[in-house]
């Protein structure tokens, strides 16, 4: 493996290996939604949209458990990629890597939330990916996290919600080894082009929500574990801050 | 039913009965595709996409149709509607008024396109509804027809095509019978309430492609329906000079 | 396309331009149903068969509202065509012309029946296609709305209904331009060539339930279209009456 | 439970154990199908219909197995009973009965012929039934080989076949015991009522094809087993002698 | 067909006709299961389990059926066949072979037990090939008693029935001719170039629960069929006495 | 959440906070297989199967990837639970988990595989759950190993390869926060119990081949997550000890 050029790495888009790509919210695409925003980093763009239904999921019911849930929907738009994909629904079925990121977006959200003060309703997350440039499933996270805080606002001002159930902030982002070299926040080509790929999700007090890490070929060192991780740690930061442009207004 | 209170009508949103919505489009909501359009249609949204495949359809092949192909997909988006809607891939089937409208969009775009021109392939067109307020059909064909417009003219810059197959606009627009007196462009409200509801798509030169009328509760005259393709007539014209706005940059 | 060809015109099997194919009512075919009808139409034949249920959809009970409902289902029987076609069953979903047909059917059915008047019932409409040779969802209308009220007076004999729902007869028929000429009620292969295709639902008292026209390749003006429509109007009085003979037995 | 009640034994319809109900053949109900027969037997009745494919299913051509094949699809029509049944397709699947008959019909009919004199094609057998009062997969093989028979002979006529694929007619036929007694051809009532429901194939010599015999509560003694064996006998040699009523015009 | 050879007549593992290959049951093999047993029979192995479930199906529940219920479910696992074969749910649907034979196991199984003092609960029968050498379907009815007996003497130890439902052992096996010679339990090989192919299921007390006989290629004499029979109840006999080697314990 | 009861704490079967549950390997239990595994952990039991065909995925053709591939299924058997879960072909579909799961095992396994030494052949690795009581997605990948293994000394011995295409040695194990304090290998109560789950896969000379961890409830500290990988450490160097014992013999 390539050891020595650190010094000369150079990424496509002239970004330093700890370098986010640019991070922009747009509030209010889907108007009919709850609340809404449209995630921009580089040229990968999510739909974040969250909606309320006034009941909770039958295995809740069945068990006789109290507050609310979370849950979220993730689908790559057809027209996302140069090449375009297929709908799922053509094909029948949510495909596993779908299953995968819609799993995890709402395990993270909901690690955000006191789901008691939530009251007996589900808050329904709705990614869906309008351009795919690699980390859309992180991008869907950081993005929805805005709108999911735009949303409880919503619900507090309108006196739905009586206390706050956010706990703290959360974010994610993706890192990964090119060429023996920690980069954050792959774009596409630094993603088919890596060695390992991790998705970490951490909280504004920077605790551990998610840490998802992937040998894509050959297994890799704690060290360099212990390096793509700081790395997150570094760019997480920067997106909570992002965050709070958008959902504290 | 129908009673005298022409003189006196007043729609919600304060237009004539003959009144189009404020019509907007947006270009390139969609980077990544061939070309993108949003259609706006007062609060309707449509995310039109045009996505190109070199290569035809089986059917094509083996019967052996030369030429070209154009194929449209529809689909709303869950939160499109301030009640959620369930995702149709989690039905794990496209439901019947689905595909009643995407037949519709690929029928009504291949009669303003001259196939043989386009070569062996397919442009896809996609059509997702951002939100959802009435029209969403029609909207989708006015909005796609100006995202083909793109998308041709950019082949032919390319020199991927080299004479241009649009024969000419077509649009689309719903009209109805609601308290017996003929609307155009129906908002949801007034969809609900009409007793009769009708599709028109018609050409820039005035040309029928598609005319569906159906009655939802009590049989119409044929005096209503004259009455009702004049309103069509009305709003297809100055739809095709909106298009033309953007299409034609 | 169209000439001047018009005086020689001639068809394949002998009929004016304004002519219907033979129409025959068969009653009785299904013995186990409520009601049934076989109807041919020239070549093409379809059991059409009513039975009744003694509930309302999902839907209607939610929504409290009150009344009965009428719906239909529509086959393709695998040896209605020379070439046998795959049953709808062994691709797992109900193709999306289908879909279509049986929502048409219904749609028709129920403008011709007071819904309040049925109790809260449902009558099953079941049209399976033993011959298909062009107009099969037209026939299917036809026949349909004769076997459905050969059923109506069945339950008001039987005192299951005490006031007749019926508003009035419905039938349907389809008309196309083929090479530019109007004409009535299209067998197959008329049906391949046609320039454009409609199927029109009509009633009793010459009042619109539903219109469908489709240019399939070129647009159509609207002189075509009047011309279309009064042809449709001359069938379907013939229709109307050819069903009396069978329904009001 | 049997007792000793023989004596004074009487079926619903008048008919002694060993009757068969009165049994109709209809040539050419579905004129587009190779050939088509409508049988009745009592009150069941089904549509057979034969449709030709030049082709052969994928596994004999991967096994590179000469010859043609025969193959079997049953369907229950929705109106086929007082209370109407769901289509299949409705539930997205065959269900396990129909398919348990399908199979059962292909492999009687595949034994009445060599299929190595079939060339390289394969005949469809269709069994739609259009009313049932028991015994429908025994009516469907019965009417099947009525309606391959004449499927062959023109197949013979037209000179597509050169030699006689047929080895000898099949015909089926349930026995069953009710209170203890065997009763040849049951009817529904009696088929619900049975203690042993068995389905036999038999050849127009005498040969066994399919012996299928089913304790529905309690076991049953050999000795039960050999007279119900008995009626089948019986019953076959009458059937195949109606068959040629048909057949063999 | 070959006639006078039985004299020389040898099978590949050195059997007589008339010999079963050796039968072994292994306890436990599931030990979450309410019983389990390995059963093998030659190479053919299969996990038999039973598991208990509190409710009945729902249509035992509106027909207001008194009592339980016994039902089967069975699978081949990819590794039972040297060729792996594809997980059924990877089709996306259980295949016609698969669902004949659970509804086999569970008719033969419900045929031992007095259902109404099973109480209002539904005894599930699991099983799973390991290793497939023909015969599966009927060893798993062998297998499957030998734990049902366990399941029921654990449930009468436990008090949670108070009566034993098991009126009488049953066991199955397969017979066939080979050649024009009866052979008992054929293996996969004999099973793949026998004409006729039965699976017979008998109680201890020698009477029948389900016979079925098929010609695979040229029809049978009722002799043939007798003597599979007389072969059939020999196996039985000393299937019935293995099986009670594990279950009586 | 509770802090000091360290010293006191007790595992319900008395192990220590990083002891392994006892770990078996019993070879051969699916004879018809390339290889196979039954591996037990505690009461976890896991049928692995390697079964091979000699071709590649199509994705593979179509992009020419040179080498082989491994891929991996796995099935929870509806009796691994003392309550029986419902058969996923019954439901149609593969869920989420198992989607994830059998994604997790190919993945990790292929880390210790050189593709390119396997030639254009398939491994597919078969993991079905006799008993579940935790870990059941960890005993899966090291059973997984051994199997994988053994079969690939087996081709080598048949000269089918030529050269070990084995890196080196995998194995997985769970590790867990319950009450704050970190446990190795967690059983069935003990993941129910936990506030963070996490799945590790190392190599044998202690690279990371895959980190999963997830907070269920609480998000968790960095300091919290070192500890648990050193436990994970710990447990993954037995394993690989123990899988040695029955792979290389």
């Amino acid at each position: 493996m390539p050891k020595t050029k650190r010094r000369v790495f150079k990424r496509d888009d002239g970004r330093n290996p700890d370098d986010l790509r640019p991070v922009k919210f747009k509030k209010g695409v889907a108007p009919a939604a709850l609340s809404s925003v449209l995630i921009r980093m580089g040229n990968t763009q999510v739909i974040c949209a969250v909606s309320i239904e006034e009941s909770v999921p039958r295995w809740m019911k069945i068990q006789k458990v109290e507050g609310g849930w979370v849950t979220a929907e993730y689908s790559m738009l057809p027209y996302a990629n140069p090449e375009r994909s297929r709908r799922e629904v053509t094909a029948g079925k949510v495909n596993g890597r779908t299953q995968e990121i819609q799993r995890l977006i709402g395990r993270s959200l909901r690690a955000a939330v006191d789901l008691k003060l939530l009251g007996s309703r589900t808050l329904w997350i709705d990614c869906d990916v309008l351009q795919a440039d690699g980390g859309t499933r992180t991008a869907s996270i950081t993005g929805t996290f805005a709108a999911l805080h735009m949303a409880i606002n919503k619900l507090l001002k309108q006196g739905i919600l009586t206390s706050n159930p956010i706990r703290e902030p959360v974010a994610a982002i993706s890192v990964g080894l090119v060429d023996g070299i920690p980069l954050l926040d792959l774009c596409y080509t630094e993603d088919v082009a890596a060695e390992v790929d991790m998705n970490i999700v951490i909280t504004g007090s920077g605790k551990l929500v998610e840490v998802q890490g992937t040998a894509e070929d050959q297994p890799f060192s704690k060290a360099q574990f212990n390096r793509m991780m700081k790395l997150a740690e570094k760019g997480i930061k920067e997106l909570v801050e992002a965050q709070q442009t958008v959902s504290h207004v």
